[in-house]
């Protein structure tokens, strides 16, 4: 990759709520910093409880090793199988003491108690190391703040830059939760249309640049909100060249870029049928520091890595990694903007929890960065093997055909169009002809968890245009009642027109094949393969 | 304790904010809840990462047994002082699989799982019981909402309650950061006078009877933040009949009490001399069930115990039970809140730490209740002593002359005086003739971690008004660059007018006695001495 880098960041304080230039510094900590720290101090200062009271002695776990998974997916995983018994599970213990044994070790007590917003020392040379090495900013003073989650991130985010009355740039189909965040500040989501590769540059361009005040209603966009791998709900994922097409349209405009990307490392590679995939070669699980490099060559780069003016505030999380309820993630920005979610996070989720991030410290540093890598790696392949799988029972389900789109949200894709495989007996050919007609259409996603699944609404024999709201819902229902739930598209709209103008003819549906077991990943695809010929009358009754 | 039972809560829901009522219902979640608790169904829907990925099979840890501290300040507790080596604590091991071995023990998966913003079903027995038997609330459908600990609690009532414009009732020396999290957002704080039991329910009648909103600039509060024990700064505990007057008021004026308690477990008693002290018996450290219940019945109520209308949000935390790091706690409330609170939270810090969830849990599942309150009955003595210590200490290093005062702030409660102890020459006499006066004084707290401490500038050789500022921060800079921190008052007063009527002739700093070794704390008073001796030219040089 070549990098422009760039002396420091520019200032863009500028961009700074009202909100956020009201939040006052550490309001009980200004003075007392200069004294704080010096060696001896006696401080009766602060309202801290005594580490002798907190009830731990120590804390232990058995973590699996970083090579818990294959690298590269030959066969179907045993381990998944028999994941709820784990008898295959290869782990190592480590122990955490309250106290740390050796100076530089992780401090229990530190970590329980308070100021650990601010002081989040212990995580931060790991981070620091991995930043550097995966997505190598392109600007010098980035920094990080811990934070409890992304969906604290972005909400920090959003109060730190945005006003009520302001719109936020995001994409056309995106994460609802992210727009409940907004929403009620009356602040409003602004989309931009998509393709195949997601937010589309040109269109943005075109948008920021007609932005029209009066007629919109509201000053033109400063922040965008965008997933740029493996999107939710639609499964997209930028290119490097898309990124950097949006990055300059940012410049440009002086957008500020919130990147949300919880499923970077789920970067999955293209897929293929089954019969026309090669046999990888069977790995140990190890990956040598070479591997290890090649490998981190191999991802799409973040936007921090051509971000020269300091201008994307990156949120990582930890729930796709280790655990959602790890509640902790980071930010990487710019030290303006670090400092100003620093504050604003200490009148709302103050620090994540010292327990967490001990654990969480523990596996990295026992893991060593090579050794995280390894398991980044490890999770994208078992997340490709259920993708695979998930395509491949679909594939024998449907007569899947696939074939480039000119056109729509999936420009630039191989769209595979699934209809049925069940023969029809004369009667039914006579009384709907179109015999190979869509019932669904999907691009096979190269990054994530999702599918986003396209509903041909159009080809329902009873079909008028104005039903596909009350078409959507029925078969939502019908196989809900027949025991798959979905996830209904229309929630992931980012707002009323999106869903209209997008749904003409068609329902959308968000299928997710990161959770359920392999066999029943197979009973789901073959209990809505009968509910959708039914649905769609090309049972075979 | 007479309790008026009522069989429901009123309907407060007009007490929503703008922002909360726009809050919408789970965003992800809506049509999906009837069929998600089914049996067998296969989920699709959410994107949950697959438990066999969290790399963790099982946490264990040495947890410390309930009876860790004696029940009488005997004797000054050895455990203290030889804290950081953990020598004498009596610790017993815990284990938490990953998959819960036996239904209904704590699922770890679960914990780590998405959700437990909204399930959180592993705490809820263990603090139904807890709230039902130590705070008898006094309406029926109360609910219980966990949290990231009270910064976010408070974070989320104001969200859910307050308008941009209002005002917040609150004590004329408050919590800094809750007024940070309040101040940006446009609300402004109404403080309230304080005698030596907190907020004065009169002056409260006053206050709202004689509401102008015109003159006012804002509408009658109807939001009330009190820390009712061992209140942060001025250590002051409101009585039950204080509470109860306080109640009708909010009653009368439709106010929501914001009740933040988190040092309801540090009731201390009453402060005596050293040698008026009589030994309490030697105990084991073990509380029999009736000894339990005997201690719980000592503590004074909390605003639920007589909420007969469920106008009271509770803010309880484990930060200064278990670990400030922690980061959970929990809102009791009536349930039109408590599903607010939770939407509130969905769009911010979202659940706590599954971690810390999952350690806390098994803490206290396996201390049991009594196990649970003999813990806090240890943690009461354990403060109890350290007041104690510190308070000797100044007794040893001052004449301390205690006296009840009449009016002010510290109206009804025993103020000690001090004065210094050092003989002075009689050149020192000529040049300074009042040679007992008073250089500071403090009322004993019966409750919390702090000691509020007035400086008595008024007495400073070369005084004159208008000096309290100057010579305040030079006191406080000379003990620092002495080597002890205190907290300086003025960071407490709720606003800018307080800060300047309460301090005429004097200057505020809060000591807390809750984190220092004892040795420390008596070091500290020492130095403290010299310096403040010096500073009024009472050191014998």
């Amino acid at each position: 990759m070549s990098v422009e880098k760039c002396a420091q960041s520019i200032d863009l304080s500028h961009h700074l709520s009202q909100l956020s230039k009201a939040m006052v510094i550490s309001p009980l900590n200004g003075g007392l910093e200069k004294y704080k720290s010096q060696p001896g101090i006696l401080s009766l200062a602060g309202g801290w409880p005594s580490p002798a009271y907190f009830p731990i002695s120590d804390i232990s776990a058995n973590i699996l090793v970083p090579e818990s998974f294959g690298l590269s997916p030959t066969e179907l995983s045993t381990f998944l199988s028999s994941s709820h018994h784990a008898t295959k599970e290869k782990t190592q213990a480590v122990t955490i003491p309250k106290y740390p044994a050796v100076k530089g070790d992780i401090n229990l007590a530190m970590l329980l108690q308070y100021g650990q917003a601010v002081a989040q020392a212990q995580l931060q040379p790991f981070l620091k190391q991995f930043i550097s090495e995966v997505y190598c900013p392109a600007f010098r003073d980035w920094t990080i703040l811990i934070n409890t989650g992304s969906t604290d991130g972005w909400s920090r985010a959003v109060m730190t830059l945005c006003n009520p009355g302001e719109g936020i740039l995001c994409e056309e189909w995106t994460y609802p939760p992210a727009m409940a965040s907004i929403i009620p500040f009356n602040i409003k989501p602004v989309p931009v249309p998509m393709d195949g590769l997601g937010m589309k540059s040109d269109d943005l361009e075109n948008l920021l640049s007609r932005w029209d005040p009066v007629s919109r209603q509201m000053p033109r966009p400063r922040v965008m909100y965008v997933v740029p791998v493996g999107q939710n709900p639609s499964g997209s994922t930028m290119s490097v060249a898309r990124k950097k097409q949006i990055y300059d349209v940012c410049v440009k405009y002086d957008v500020i870029i919130v990147e949300d990307d919880p499923y970077y490392f789920l970067q999955l590679g293209t897929y293929t049928f089954k019969d026309d995939r090669s046999p990888g070669a069977t790995s140990s699980g190890k990956l040598s520091a070479e591997e290890s490099k090649r490998y981190v060559s191999t991802l799409i780069p973040s936007f921090l890595n051509f971000d020269y003016e300091g201008r994307v505030i990156r949120l990582d999380t930890f729930s796709k990694i280790i655990a959602p309820g790890s509640r902790l993630g980071w930010f990487t920005c710019n030290p303006v903007f670090a400092e100003r979610l620093e504050r604003q996070g200490e009148t709302s989720a103050y620090s994540p929890c010292g327990f967490g991030q001990a654990v969480i410290k523990k596996i990295l540093t026992h893991w060593t960065y090579d050794g995280y890598i390894c398991w980044l790696r490890g999770l994208r392949t078992e997340y490709q093997q259920r993708r695979d799988f998930f395509i491949d029972c679909l594939a024998e389900e449907f007569h899947l055909h696939a074939a480039p789109a000119v056109a729509g949200v999936w420009e630039g894709c191989t769209v595979y169009q699934a209809s049925s495989k069940v023969k029809r007996t004369t009667d039914m050919t006579e009384k709907h002809p179109a015999r190979d007609r869509t019932m669904f259409s999907f691009v096979p996603p190269i990054a994530g968890m999702f599918l986003w699944m396209k509903l041909h609404l159009d080809q329902y024999p009873s079909f008028a245009p104005g039903d596909e709201d009350t078409l959507d819902t029925k078969f939502w229902t019908e196989l809900a009642e027949n025991g798959v739930l979905f996830m209904p598209g229309w929630k992931f709209a980012a707002n009323a027109m999106i869903k209209d103008s997008d749904s003409t003819g068609s329902g959308h549906f968000r299928v997710s094949f990161s959770n359920v077991d392999f066999a029943d990943l197979k009973k789901a695809v073959t209990i809505f393969g009968r509910v959708i010929r039914e649905f769609f009358r090309e049972e075979d009754l």
